[in-house]
């Protein structure tokens, strides 16, 4: 990528008459060869000077001079440019019904391939704070598959044989495209990234609520020791806690199945033949296995982005979950002297040259801030969605790429939380037991026995006195040894009675 | 509620040795009768002194006198303490299927229902800033419920005949009871005040958009003129938006119909019989007629609060559409002459003493200014429900208060906008016409008679002469006013083309 | 407050023609004696029937019809209120140095007084929910205060002898009058709660820094035990924490000293005499004992809302800021057999019936639950603030109120944390002084008289079995009892070395 | 970074014995040589296999093996890792007077100073999403700059002759150096890009406030016509916005330029030497030409982070400023036929290749993108500052990452807005007037010669009949065309009478 940044500092310069020796300068500086030529290609405002070694045109080069904002970091996100290429691919196969010449159809089909596999991702320089509309990158996408399918057919960049608005972007407005393709990024992060790794998660919780079914442990509330319970049942909320979240997620995918392409320029569909939309979005579900249909209302897919508000809710619902296991995860394993101690966290790294048991919980740490990111995302594509004007959002780029990222985001943090951490916890069933025994809340279970009263008394003595219940009890003299130990048996105070 | 505020202080004054005198001070301050006497209650802290003109008991008053948050704005919302009134008749229900003295069980039901009927407010005075489980206002049920009873049956508040814990709260734990009552009345408010008024919005748009099918007018998108759509088009767009708001909103419903009740202090049911969380929730259900159920999982239930965030992010969704569809009807409502002035919305209110025809869009911006705090509740209800630790999230009150409370506004806003705006709505259909026939959009439609190079020396002459595209048409010689107006026909341009 | 309700909805109701019974009715539904009667008061849409015993007039009748969104506890706040009886009482003033008549000036002058001393809250039945200019809060105020002054004078209310425009908003407009006033309620609702809140929160966190200087702990990074500090040291992090808040408050005043007063319409000023803003800004700084001074530029003053985001801004550092403060206090609360233990929090309330030791750490609840809801305020302050167009933002009620909400709250919650918990913390030093020493992190030490491999060989023997580092020196004969307790010295591990 | 991701799944695999085949397959994937050799790196975990090419070490080579999460885009940005150089320098020199042999203190110099000036960007592959101290990035920069101080004084990577930890690290912790990069880089890309770039737009803003003054037009409010003011008052606004905005930024430097070195692990400075603090902070001060200084409260500095939500508060407040900004632009320059068109937007692209005089206002529509970015980066930084424990907030790359993000965006947002938009910026002057001329807001003009009531009768006759509001004067035979142009001056209306 430093090689796109140079290129694009480079050509911005040479437009402007830079001399040719900045070329040298700027290899030396990136260590490896730059390209040193350009070629021409136009546009309706003329003439621009595109690095001979690009497939991009003209519209992509002015984009790239007009919006220097953030630099390589901020490029289009991958997923994004890779459902270009499905869907130009798409497109391409539907417009070929409609009349497209075949051989230029199967070199656009060719080369939208190769946008789709990433292969061509060098050839996607534009950051994401360019026109809210999209347009930028969706005329990026036109023109690399123009010239690489040009190119497949023996033709010359820039001759435009393969035109980049007449062939590739045929039947098609970046009002729809943009969206389309937000639609089918999101998607297939989900499909392929995030419900694999929350369902991993999971089946991993799940797992560890069987293992640690047994062991009964101090509940606590508001912080503070309470009824205990066992360790499974508390991992069994966590368990729960993620597979609502799977849920809450696949529960938005209806609206986000829904493509807006066909709707052209302002939803009218304008410029397209009746039927055009619902076989391209018959087209994209074979292509990506899942089930895309055309959006009932072009008006509002175009408009609007409420879907993506809605799944990013649902992501925003996900990370409140996670961030409130992990920080349980990472309050239980504190220690080892001086915190909680009840697990044991794997240990992935040194965590201290010196003193050995520091095992910090740095996947949690990881998760956590994975979590407060997805929620910042979520204000911020909540602000873009809300802010469109009439038949377009323009805040299209900043609303996909934040989604993209925290589907990424909490997807790999998952997966690198199971995989690293919660697959290794151990209970410290010593301290467990430790702190479960020394707990003064199993006085509740005297209650029946000897009244409220006299337990409130004997808990009150233990407390005072720093004891156990059972020498208070029996320096009261209220029960005997053997009476206590048949009274007070913590696993029965971990569900309701018959 | 002065007068609540006024015994709290005073009682607050009183308990530290505060004169009488005060009594006569406050009284004038106040303007009306306050209560000069009051009853001693007691907890396990000890006696208290209560105003006796309440029903409250000694834990209502301990927490008046320590969270001293805010002032009477701040109180716990009433659909919390209807809630309760609620919880509190089907437990006593309950509880008497399971051994409650009927006697006792049907004077808790009489005032309950009290409670749920609303009747009671006034003896309801803590605020939302106090413990983070809502142990207290649980107590505040508990406590007027039981002097209540006792004084239905005879005898003196404060004497405990009926028992707050003992009898009231049998069964139940504030962990259970609250979060209970959380998603009793969220539910209730969605069901009796949000989903009717979007519906609502939503008939009314869907029938404006059926008015205004036939008018044709100019798209916007980027803000700048583009191809044309009709009015009922655009109207469409919003209708689908509202369609699918509603949706969100019943598709997080099956999680907040979960009751945690039967969970009690840590989410085991310890001290519950098995069975009893059934019952209760099958008695919710009965009491309120919607589908409640238990929840699957206790823990969960206790220790989270993913429904409610789930259930906010639908709001935050659904106020991003309200936002964009009240923007777009203030912008095309702009004016009256320096506008679009495509809309004339109703006239509610003098919007200038001197200048008639400035109608300014109210309804919008009530309804805008809704759609932003729902969006800032979402936040702290999402910052609140991440916070939780181990067995109890102990953020309940934030986060009941905010989705009541954005349940609420955006019912009562879209209710308002509907009845008070887009009921009223007009199509300016002079001006709409005017616009469309200026544009020079419609140039469009002569590429396939005179190719692109020509459309675009019409256009660019129209643009630079300030003229209509016909008379640049027929000033270019490229076609005869007759082709002209066969070939620029708006109509044609609305839809896919056969 | 009900009766205000009653009162709307019975005069919404008999304006379109309810039949009088209905008085009954509401009487028996509110219990206390409602109005019956009604006077006619006129604007130019014509006369509306209001409540006889109210002194507001048609606009605000309008309006409480207009906008039935969220009830009584969506008034708009008090303070508001307040500051638009300082506000007019120094228009009058001013105006009367204009030529204002001062008979009338007079008696706008004490009815103007009146509102500000809260007097005639029961007037101000107007929702937050309403024009986003706050016209309609104007109008009540304008309302309110003629027919006050008018009644000082001798006259009947509704007959405008003393007039609400021409008189009590004279050279005043809306879009001036309620940012004038939005910026009196929080510069003196910061100067007069906030401020000294904090101050005293500051303060006692100070004498607890002192207090505990001599208590050495063990530190804890990541939750994990880490070297030790004193508890002087932890607490004295807080309290620079506060002190920066403080200072971050004040920092954003100057900004919120600038009032738009003289701006009128659109900003310009226009229907203003030269000096006017100067010399109201000037009484109104007279009047609050603030240095209020007039805005730079009131085209910003109108159209921005910039000053309240960025206080908005500080107080959202602050509430980051306690919300750590009190999330440690539980955490090092926690207990009181199972947790960290080292600090013992006040017992304000019974925490459970039956389990003495068990102090739930409810003034932090309290505290944290703030703290989120003036995160959550601070986005919807920020979206009405950027989202306002041309001349004149039209979020003001929503940013005013959210601000008020938050200065109010996060002033009491910090009084009530400060008072109810930080000032009767204890440390538990038996526990602090047993962690300490249990601790492995001491074997640091070591180091230079063993060298790092011996002793982190000492730190594993003792993690392994569970025993003191001691323990596992001797057991290793690394060194003798002497030496380890000459070196292992906690008192020298809480500073730098000379 | 193609290349980076390459080797880190290739050693990922190496170390767990994938047969060396691999490297031909990613070699031919990745489409340029891929380092295949590997050499041996140990920590205190054992030895780990670490690309030959690459000059990090085995905490490294863990970090990225342990957290493969969100790929190349999540590396920790650039600015941290030039800040790690700087500081590591600083320490090398402040380490050299405490006794650092002058021979490893100068390479260590040398090394870090290629670090600080980017040349080793590539030897820094980790994530954002890491351990929450930064400690992995902190150990990165330590084994790269041993590494490669090793090798200017002829040694062999990986011999640890100048030891990342004993040397590099010296007087040091992850712990006080991540919050000290984080506050250098924070504070270096202030000043060097986000201040220039808002001078550079507080710059044109103010030549085109002066550009505009003598233009008067129609004010909007309520998005509905008012009264007129100047296009330079308008403009006038926007300048003042970001005026204020600079001021905002610059009053949060000073917390910002507080430095967290000399901390150490927990506050204390366990392991330093007095006076390291006070002249670690001098020597950044001196290097940077920035006013660091050590921070007053070292326990502050490693728990909180509250600076950093501080300064992206003001961030958050400039946000909101350019938002309102860049939808007035946009609004204000919307048509070319069917907007407001009062002002022309340089057009940097085609916005439609039919439709001349579209041109889309993409600056604003990037700029808006870039600041609801902010508003949800803002939120992030606030939910990871606020969720510290204890001495040492965990959140650090987070905040970092996000904070440097927003000023970045911000920066050069801002400039690019400057540059393509604001510079070029041209009033419609025929499109002014003409809306002014016809607007019935002038009538107001007319008041104190015929009255409110025949002004009002104007008016609306005007408005009724579509006309003028001389057409209407004239028409009513109110007064004669004379009175009605000496009456009716917008320029009188534009500022307060004497």
């Amino acid at each position: 990528m430093a090689m796109l940044a140079a290129s694009r500092r480079l050509s911005c310069r040479l437009n402007t008459g830079t001399p040719t020796l900045l070329v040298g300068i700027l290899q030396s500086a990136y260590g490896r060869s730059i390209s040193t030529a350009f070629r021409e290609e136009k546009d309706t405002f003329g003439p621009i000077r595109v690095p001979s070694d690009r497939l991009w045109g003209a519209q992509t080069q002015r984009s790239l001079q007009n919006f220097d904002i953030g630099g390589e970091r901020e490029q289009m996100p991958e997923p994004i440019i890779r459902a270009f290429g499905i869907l130009k691919k798409c497109a391409a196969k539907v417009n070929m019904e409609y009349g497209l010449d075949p051989h230029i159809g199967k070199a656009i089909i060719e080369a939208a391939q190769e946008v789709a596999e990433g292969k061509l991702n060098d050839h996607f320089p534009l950051v994401i704070w360019q026109t809210g509309s999209g347009t930028q990158s969706n005329m990026n996408a036109n023109e690399v598959i123009a010239n690489r399918a040009a190119e497949i057919l023996g033709h010359k960049r820039g001759d435009k044989f393969v035109h980049p608005n007449d062939h590739v972007n045929r039947s098609q407005s970046s009002n729809d495209t943009f969206p389309t393709v937000m639609h089918i990024a999101a998607a297939l992060e989900i499909d392929k990234i995030l419900i694999p790794a929350l369902s991993g998660l999971h089946s991993t919780l799940h797992g560890k609520s069987h293992e640690f079914q047994e062991i009964i442990k101090i509940g606590r509330t508001h912080t503070q020791d309470a009824t205990p319970l066992t360790l499974g049942q508390e991992f069994g909320g966590y368990c729960t806690q993620v597979q609502y979240g799977i849920r809450r997620v696949l529960d938005t995918l209806p609206r986000l199945y829904q493509l807006a392409q066909g709707g052209t320029a302002v939803g009218t569909g304008l410029n397209t033949k009746k039927g055009f939309d619902v076989k391209i979005a018959a087209a994209v579900a074979e292509e990506t296995e899942l089930p895309f249909v055309t959006a009932e209302n072009k008006f509002e897919a175009l408009a609007a982005h409420d879907a993506f508000i809605e799944t990013s809710g649902a992501l925003n619902t996900v990370s409140a979950s996670l961030m409130k296991i992990a920080n349980d995860i990472r309050l239980l394993g504190s220690g080892p002297r001086c915190g909680l101690g009840e697990l044991i966290l794997p240990e992935n790294e040194p965590g201290s040259s010196i003193m050995p048991g520091k095992v910090n919980p740095t996947q949690c740490e990881a998760l956590t801030m994975v979590c407060a990111q997805v929620m910042g995302n979520h204000v911020a594509i909540t602000i873009g969605g809300s802010n469109g004007h009439f038949e377009l959002n323009v805040y299209k780029p900043l609303i996909a790429s934040n989604l993209i990222r925290s589907v990424r985001l909490l997807g790999d943090a998952s997966s690198s939380f199971e995989k690293n951490c919660v697959r290794g916890i151990q209970a410290n069933c010593q301290r467990i037991s430790k702190l479960l025994n020394e707990s003064l809340m199993l006085v509740t279970s005297l209650n029946p026995k000897i009244g409220y009263d006299k337990a409130a008394a004997v808990a009150k003595k233990a407390h005072k006195e720093g004891t156990t219940l059972k020498d208070a009890a029996l320096g009261l003299e209220v029960l005997t040894a053997q009476e206590f130990d048949e009274l007070v048996v913590p696993e029965k105070m971990i569900g309701p009675s018959d």
